[in-house]
């Protein structure tokens, strides 16, 4: 198991850039501050991506699937089935990712990791196959510690080819049936939270099934209780081949210098895990939409962010973190295409 | 004076084809519900237009300008020459507004009801010249009869040229420097509130700067209380040339049947005093974003209305609405374009 990379630290953000970007957003023509949140997004692109005028031209959207024992235990609305069939849906362009990607012009790349069944060969999809979903983790550890470090390298060396292709954005989306479980089992452990707390509907339980879904994630918390206070084993005990991927992923991006839009709660959770293996992490990543999984608040809080959408989206496949494109491309259009209040020979504020 | 338009009623929603939009939203390959407000939109642009295929790709934004007598009495952050000195930035592309124009393949116009001093001729600007600005509404009515009608048949002139041009959307901007004292006194008028719950620091008062126009405006509100219960003598008396303007082409869209995405809170308090004269009107109106200005929210109570975004924006020229356009493109090409679970093979909710 090579796990030396882990423990590579993040690229530095730009400080100078990111002071020029706030000098520039003082002096175009409004009001300071009256671009809200849309100035903020451009001053901390401009500080990742090392210049005065960032850009948000090529995003790359990574989605990553996979199947999860523990939802043989009931805990989705939807049946296991939908995994490979929304695979065979992001094959043929039919999802909402592929929509989105093909509006945004963002190149999309699906990776398989593991699922119940096989969905045989599917074009536009990568196969990484490392077992047929993970184990029960109910019962014993979601995936044995080959499995876990290749979903860690396999979100690792997609972000490697993202960044490669000198891409602007990286975006990780993901697809399991049963991954809010896997995801709100995650974050308990690492918040040191009760599970009815981040227990929600998913995909759209009832109450009952939310109840349930809380009583099995307290199972699996004190069978993993051993896995406390250490993020890489607490991932591995309760993750999702899908998760741990989005994991690796966003601490290589980290690593190389790339800007990460965060999805919704699954994304966010993977957020959560890497920031803990490796805190400054935390620099490269924004925060897409509030999901409307009531577990997402929470993972935000704990990691000090505020979304910029808040849609009521609760959709995964990286969809939130899509939709919020525009609005950072529209940040760095207005910051860099705006004129000064000299170029324009406007009057700046009196009092 | 022609006022007849006024009582033209709105035109009916298309109830079957928002029908038919709810219904395939129900069968796209998403658990129902999961795009949250994205889902709403494209249902009720699909009523709107008219089609279960509701598209916005042909936007056009107005922007009114105009200056205020009650600027006099220092109620701004910023100098009344602003006003003018942003007209020549508007004509030169400069400002947010133009950014976010070009970005979005809309079509810009500036229209420039009346400025205390004269621009001469501007490219891209179109003089409807009622006067050097408003008069102070501390001590008479804003505007006169005929300056009012003519205001409002300016913005009703530039809707119905955008119908014709077969726009699928509309959005009105403002400027004008002192016009947040100007809405706050026409949305204290209208909802029967006290000026202190409504005044706000505009383009950056600070504490002391937003006590005293709050005084100025309770002082106005007392000049003119024969008013009550009239919105359009309301408007006439506390108005600008800019807000009427808004109020008579948002009317005129509700009219011709044009789906308008209102701005923030000077936009917002047009909008409302649009349905304060003809209820219907609210079908045709749509909400962009929560605005930083405190009265905002009050206002969008009455409406009844729930904006998309909260970026915490306080531009205005139709600034916030033109940011909000790329999720409403986003929302009509997942409805148009997602597959459905039958088309897909994806298997549906269990439980």
């Amino acid at each position: 198991m090579n796990a030396e990379w882990l423990n590579v630290p993040s690229t530095p953000l730009n400080k100078q850039t990111a002071e020029q970007a706030m000098a520039r957003q003082m002096q175009l023509t409004k009001p300071p501050g009256a671009l809200g949140s849309l100035e903020t997004l451009a001053i901390r692109l401009a500080g990742m991506q090392g210049t005065v005028t960032p850009v948000v031209d090529n995003v790359h959207i990574t989605v990553f699937a996979a199947d999860h024992g523990v939802a043989a235990r009931g805990v989705s609305a939807f049946p296991q089935a939908v995994t490979v069939e929304m695979l065979r849906n992001f094959s043929r362009g039919g999802a909402a990712i592929n929509v989105l990607a093909r509006s945004l012009g963002a190149t999309l790349n699906v990776i398989n990791l593991g699922t119940a069944s096989d969905p045989g060969s599917l074009d536009h999809v990568t196969d990484r196959h490392l077992g047929p979903g993970t184990a029960d983790f109910v019962e014993q550890p979601a995936m044995s510690e080959q499995q876990f470090y290749d979903a860690l390298n396999a979100g690792r060396q997609a972000a490697e080819r993202v960044s490669l292709a000198r891409a602007d954005l990286f975006i990780g989306g993901e697809m399991g049936i049963g991954n809010t479980t896997s995801a709100a089992a995650i974050a308990c452990a690492l918040l040191d939270k009760e599970a009815a707390v981040l227990s929600g509907p998913g995909t759209g339980l009832d109450n009952k099934g939310v109840s349930r879904k809380a009583e099995i994630i307290a199972s699996a918390l004190a069978r993993h209780q051993s896995a406390a206070g250490d993020p890489l084993e607490i991932l591995r005990c309760l993750g999702g081949f899908e998760i741990v991927a989005l994991t690796g992923s966003y601490l290589s991006c980290a690593h190389t210098g790339l800007p990460v839009l965060v999805d919704g709660f699954i994304s966010s959770v993977a957020a959560l895990a890497a920031v803990a293996i490796s805190p400054d992490a935390a620099d490269w990543l924004l925060y897409s939409h509030a999901s409307a999984e009531p577990g997402h608040a929470h993972v935000m809080e704990a990691l000090h962010a505020q979304p910029v959408l808040d849609l009521g989206m609760r959709l995964g496949e990286g969809s939130g973190a899509a939709v919020a494109v525009p609005l950072l491309r529209l940040a760095c259009e207005l910051h860099n295409g705006m004129a000064t209040f000299a170029e324009a020979g406007v009057s700046e504020k009196t009092k």
